[in-house]
């Protein structure tokens, strides 16, 4: 998927913010802006990938501000968060004759909210009240077809860190079922994404038979930076399950199949792309 | 003021916002986003004035896009919803003993809201509600001085259209007062702000002595793109009444004065430099 007009704004909005949980240091946050917005000005024109160029540019912003993992607070919060209402989750999607599709829409749900803002505030009567309204929301559900493919290898591309404490549910379905289950994080700290270490607090390891990495810690998928293992796995997968939009934006076009892209549209490029609406939840296979 | 590092997500959100409401064309949309990050990149690493870069990007986006004044229904809408809701406020602001006081909030709170998103559907309670509810706001409060400076030369520098309706109530006020007044509005469209014909529609001209422009219809103040006659009367006056953030950011270091700023802080860096929270009301003389 392409960069749209509307994602320039967001990305920089993005750099500042993280900017400004690194450091309070205003000439440091005024060149980090500055870079992002150069590099912008190479790439923009171009028309990429927007995940590919936000991962320059982030990378960029990190050297600037001289941090490695701006967001490692946030993440061990999320982390945290869904690790505190997993046991609830689980009762929930046990209780479904379908588990596979129950587990697949909670991992999407998973994807839904922003847990940096929500903390030890958060009853568990609201939080499964909102996770029970969410779940009907699947506007695009080939999870039968998913399902299927999930008995040859597969090979799960994980997203943000607290979500991927809910994938540990469709995984756990997953392997049940599968030939073998590669898990992929990233691989060095980059935004809120899954590292090994959240892979491994969430429990990940003790389910998947091996759990690799992206490499470079690309928001997504960039081939040229994947270890070969990887793309091993990736070119002899029978399904790649793909969660977040960056991993839809980096894979859309791909030659990579086929993959079940497993996501909330967070925005309206996104949402356009797919031809959903923001806010809709989707289990599409494209084959 | 300075731009800062929050101003460049904002300034392309608007470009965005503005090219899709010009055109449904994705290509000319993409080129208007482009040569605002072009302007960007030249000009943040400058680090001027966030409403002078806007002015040049603006321009180019207009120039790119084919339009001439994309804001024009919505600056019709705009003086609709205010010239409705006028009498009301009229009716409130003459119960004030301070009638000069309760003209100049009414003005600010004209500087409050985005009239693009309020139409024939606001009921004249809830506005009316609304406005009694914001009259409390203003934070910084020298009208009295500024009230005094108002028996002299008086050039009062306006900002939006609709917001250019309410103030004609603090015009008036000033006009039984002052010994001239002087009102300035953009020369040519830009954004939704005020041009000659709304000032017209408004009945500004039956009430100032003379209106006149800012030249090339800046985002607020660019001394080097005054009309001479413009330029002539902001030195001689004994007060400029400057409305708005564009008039703030242009002239809060300016060698003008004294100037009364009368404006909502609609965003967190003009806050900042203020030093008050976003959604407040002054009324600040700046001697």
């Amino acid at each position: 998927m392409k960069i749209s007009p509307q994602c320039p704004a967001c990305l920089l909005n993005r750099v500042y913010m993280e900017s400004s949980i690194a450091t309070e240091d205003e000439e440091k946050i005024n060149r980090a802006v500055e870079e992002a917005i150069k590099i912008l000005a190479k790439r923009f024109p171009e028309r990429g990938i927007n995940a590919v160029i936000a991962t320059e540019m982030h990378r960029k912003v990190y050297e600037v501000l001289g941090v490695e993992d701006p967001y490692k607070k946030l993440k061990d919060r999320a982390n945290e968060v869904a690790l505190r209402f997993l046991p609830a989750i689980r009762d929930f999607v046990e209780k479904h004759d379908d588990r596979f599709r129950a587990a697949a829409i909670a991992a999407i749900i998973g994807n839904t909210f922003d847990y940096g803002v929500m903390g030890h505030e958060v009853a568990e009567e609201s939080f499964m009240e909102y996770f029970k309204k969410q779940f009907s929301k699947l506007v695009i559900d080939h999870t039968p077809e998913i399902k299927e493919l999930c008995s040859g290898k597969v090979v799960y591309l994980t997203d943000n860190a607290g979500e991927i404490v809910f994938d540990t549910l469709l995984m756990a379905e997953i392997k049940k079922i599968c030939e073998k289950l590669t898990v992929v994080v990233r691989g060095k700290p980059i935004l809120s994404d899954a590292t090994l270490s959240d892979a491994k607090l969430a429990g990940v390891d003790r389910i998947a038979d091996e759990v690799l990495t992206n490499g470079e810690g690309a928001i997504g998928i960039i081939e040229e930076e994947l270890p070969a293992e990887t793309l091993e796995r990736l070119e002899n997968a029978d399904v790649i399950m793909a969660k977040g939009m960056a991993n839809y934006e980096c894979l859309s076009d791909s030659w990579f199949k086929p993959i079940a892209f497993m996501l909330t549209a967070k925005c309206g490029p996104v949402a356009k792309d797919i031809g959903v609406e923001v806010g809709d939840m989707i289990a599409m296979l494209r084959l």
